[in-house]
């Protein structure tokens, strides 16, 4: 199931034991993908150089995520979000049921199933986490209001009803918007963002970057941002880049991306013993029920 | 693709040309499916006897829904909607590609997939209703807050989620509980529900009508309820029963089901030409974006 | 009472019988008219070319209105909006008592009396829907926020005062502004509304319409609307055009206006048998009463 | 115009010069009258032992209001709030153009024609007050959230739309119900809200003054309210009743009444020399308008 | 304990019996002091001119406030904020304990200590009143919104915590910033907020005047602003001058600053006698105490 | 500084290097003092038992807080709460300066300085988490609403201000009494908290105890609480007997303390790299500044 073997020898004592898990996998064969799967898995892992850290106390796997059933392109709309969703629960039942981990952290920033893997692994005393839902709120512990930094006008209304869904939308001052969707079938882009990626990683000038400093500096000075967070998992390699270029601009702004607040989000509760609360995720037949729910 | 045969001749030129989608479809050997399958399309669909009126002027067909994939039991917890939800997003393409309907109106009170069918089935001009949302907004504009009476814990926390989804929490005056879960695998159930509505159609005493009466009275003397819905489906016969006991009681409250709302709602925005709006749910690449999105 | 003959022989089994009663009436005298009176229905209805289709099943009546109170002008200020209410509402109570209407739907963009007539109608069972109520509600089904596109200035702020009174604060984005205020004693206006309606019916070049474009714009891109309302009746009849218009922009936005909003809302609540609560809209002496009402 | 004639040598240099209008006026051969008009403003002014001392440095006036136009019994329906509002715009008016007064006062719990009066007024530079508004904002000002005591349904839920109107949804704990409806042809009513004010002003037991002090311990223990405010101006004779009641059951809460709130609200834009904004309530023409609003 | 003696001979029974206590009291020695303190109270108490006629019918007096304890310059920052706040309680308490005083009133834009105050003065049945509480209410009973012109960046989030404590977040439309930050060791500024002061009352052009009409100007047109107020009290002189500025503009919009809103505001609560709940501020051992308390 | 020495060889290296500072010190001769001051850090810190168990891998002091500069009892009032404040600013100060410490935690259960010490510590890139905030903020990741159980009534409504600071007004169910005020002068106490915490820690009855679960089970069935918090520090030890209780009555509900989700959520800000923004909380003079900031 998992996409290295390191962990094998996982130690059950081990304070952290936590599966990453991929938000889609796309077949081996897609045009559209562009990180080599198999490997080892700080490959496997997106911007290893800086969320690697994090996971240096962790007995970790990451799960290459299920095999897209929509298509042989990245998730981006929201039934592909919802494909997605369905498509990852088994494996979060499956890691609950494996008695190996004592977290799992969902990667990809949409974070497809995220409230229905809270609700399969809470009776198992495991937490999980995800990059929109940690972001949103390491966000609102840093300043009175974040915008959210993403590529795809449809991906960026699917996250508004993440936005909402969270409770957030009064501490949501924007979700801004820099034009790098996807490719997909019959729609080719001239821009590629992982192109962008590499210029920037090498240091060369980046129309991305450059865009996405814009549209931070537009959250913060139009639409009253105090935080800066990143939409789509395919943007969170932009965190430091745009880290600095706001700093240098004088904005002393936290940027945050998913991959870190979920990590380090999952560690807080696996401390404290916590898991999502029965009430809000009950069981199928819960010991106690309540007559009413209010908002 | 749909479980009767009656609407093969279909006018093209009918006012309304619906496809009912059912949440989901039980295996034949399910030992916890209650309706039969089959049949024709007035059989097919719930509560016809008050339902039924209202399609009277429609080209409709019943699609039986798509296959249960997470087991033989109803729907129910917030992993089991998610299954529902990506199984149905097939038949809502199909159903807009096929070009036989102008509205689509997916039952079952919890909604499965309503949002991304929207996003679906806009780009063909098809509008999209379903119970939940159909149920709420009608309410709002017949009082100042409605209470939702609803039978299961999880489902209960799970419909929590579309009330806000919905932007609905400052009008939802409480979700009451009676306690009548589905039957699964493992929890048999002491008091079933649908031999509680054959009772009370044969006008006999029912313990999950008085229950209900309870909560909904409950709901308008505490939680300040002005309107009354149904959460699951499942309740839906509920509704003349409710609506006669509270008129009874003295207490001159609207009390709503899925079915109507959502049939009613779709006839609606097919007489005004609309469907949801472009800037709402995007294309996959739209003629134009915006820099930015508020809430 | 009605301004028509035709509807005498109104069937008392159709399904749709509707009286339509305009605002207000200004008198035969009055340099501000700019409708004929008398004539037939189609001609006393605004905008019948693409209303009336709405109408076709629909036994109907319009009802003048009643006679200015305040002035020969048209309403526009917050205090001749309370003359118009109090003006109309012995027309509501009339044509509820007459028996001949199931459902009564007021014209004039900014609804005056219009929870006054429901209070009215609801022990009659007969529902009641207004222009402002009907768009609002309508919008927040297709977007998560609409705009009001409005003609002068304190009509703006009476209609701020219903956006608030109908819960919609936090789903109006902004009420956008194009200055033809109503001509009115002492105050003529160089830009005559509806001059520029007649010029954009025939095709020529309306600064009107390009103000109506440009607001809509600045609505979508600046304000988050994903959804065009519009304000006063006097601006109805944009709505076919600001349609096209936008779409022709590449904007994919719904544009809505009040009469077919609200004639449509009117035909569902007969649908399905509804009215407003009578918790709402409490009877002089109601047979039961709330301890406490919440917010 | 005026019911009194005390007030003719009121000197134009006077710190306040205010004019109090009652809400309506009952036809003198009213079944329902019980307070007798004509004699001095003294008598014309509800609770002047306890309203009187604000009074002291005002150079007032009452104006017995217009007659009713709906009936000869007592407001209470939305409906005849709004045959109410009307009919009191022109004394306001008038009273604004005669130059004798630098405030307008509305009596009147429901404060009918309230906006509309703000509105008229403004250009005149006049401040207008109100029972409700005032309460509720000096309420605010006290505690967190407040309470209305209010006599019957139907002023319960138009009561309801002023509270939303005033944007205070959120700081209204509730509206509690003491059921002492007006009485009007066909509804005699048996016990008489204006016989318990004389018993319990004759320290006799009073049925009414116990209902209210249940209604108020409810109000702080279940819904939260940290100041006590009285709805239809006919029960703001419990005023000081209900304020000693409540400090001799030890809970040390503010109880407002409408009057002094009313009056010392006017005093206050006064002495600062305002009015409500220019934006807010816009001249017909206004010098300038802004292109946008937003809530 | 005071600036001034002229007060010493208070007659106990005038009406108001105010203290106005400065947020704050720079050393004699410090170079940031740009008022006279001594001499009298007229002179102690700035922007006499337009604060003083509503002192005509006051018996008050000034106190010089609590030396700062955290340095030798003006308070601006949340700290000394904090610092301030601890240091003018013990003068609130022994104003309260004097028995001298009807009401307290703190100066200072940014009212350090006020809910503290409350607490104390309450139990002595003497009401607190400060700027921007004041400014805040007053704002929202003349129009929808407010915005707040301000003079520091920390000043600005420091105020922005207290329009949240005070509930007005959502009437708040901006708080706009002109940059004039106090002085303070290391670091001078080019620009003394004072010395434009004197510029504009000698006529002279002052940025800070034209700068202040700009971000006015802005919060009307592009905030939503329909009331201007004032943040630190260091731009309370201000207020005439911008009064003046946005009404030749064409703005006819109120304008407030803290002194006259906090000292009028003290007036009404003595006139009814008035203070905050005890609800709201409990003693130590309160006669009752309430099981739960809601938002 | 500190009252241990223990960590006088804290490796600059380590990874995490915590200063813990008490909310106050009582006098060493206060007879309301209930804790042995100076031994070793562990007895200075309260519930080591299950809080110390998160300090293993940090090198951590206590400071035993500033001596109480408003008498020798515990803080309670908003008064005590405002010295307190003031008293630990130059604590929070100095711990900065030291860099010996990479984050600081407030102890005390109504963190008094909290914004401000965010303030101090933010330009020497030092997070500071406090019990209030780190509690709410948890709670609403675990659940929709959450309930603070408190222990006075003053304290209820000082921490109330709290919730409406920290913007947790919609997701705070409730604030739940159990009356067991502090001691000090002038007001003994027949039921000691202190007592109770020793009996129900040797397994015998406290009354403490089952009226916290009384108010835990009331907010749970009548509030909408789905987490637990608790609110004044002396609270604290309740957290794992309130845990076991609810969950021995079926309530799978987590119950959060203050002490560990703040030591927990200052290591995730340091694992991070965190503070709090710097445009929440400018420097005196910051690098850049905004022309206007939003609510």
């Amino acid at each position: 199931m998992s996409v290295t073997n390191e962990a094998e020898d996982m130690a059950a004592t081990a304070r952290y034991r936590f599966l990453l898990i991929q938000a889609f996998r796309l077949p081996e064969d897609s045009p559209y993908r562009h990180r080599r799967i198999g490997a080892a898995r700080e490959q496997a892992l997106m911007n290893f150089d800086f969320v690697g850290p994090l996971l240096q106390d962790v007995d970790w796997e990451v799960h290459a995520g299920a095999l897209t059933t929509y298509g042989d392109w990245a998730v981006e709309t929201r039934a592909e979000f919802a494909f997605s969703a369905a498509a990852r629960l088994p494996l979060v039942r499956e890691a609950c049921e494996s008695g190996k981990y004592n977290a799992i952290v969902l990667l990809g920033g949409g974070e497809p199933g995220f409230l229905e893997s809270c609700e399969i692994a809470r009776p198992f005393g495991i937490p999980v986490t995800s990059c929109a839902f940690s972001q949103m709120h390491y966000a609102t512990m840093l300043g009175n209001k974040f915008s959210v930094i993403d590529l795809a006008e449809n991906h960026n209304m699917y996250y508004y009803n993440l936005v909402i869904q969270h409770r957030m939308a009064d501490r949501c001052a924007s979700i801004r918007m820099i034009n790098f969707p996807h490719e997909r079938p019959g729609h080719e882009v001239e821009r590629q963002f992982h192109v962008e990626r590499d210029k920037a990683r090498r240091g060369e000038f980046s129309v991305a970057v450059e865009e996405a400093v814009e549209a931070a500096v537009a959250a913060i000075e139009e639409d009253g941002a105090e935080v800066i967070t990143l939409g789509c998992s395919g943007t969170f390699w932009l965190q430091p880049i745009l880290q600095r270029r706001l700093n240098e601009l004088g904005w002393e702004v936290p940027v945050l991306e998913g991959y870190r607040c979920a990590i380090t989000l999952a560690k807080s509760l696996v401390d404290m013993g916590l898991t999502a609360s029965g009430l809000t995720f009950p069981d199928v037949r819960p010991r106690r029920w309540r007559k009413k729910k209010v908002f």
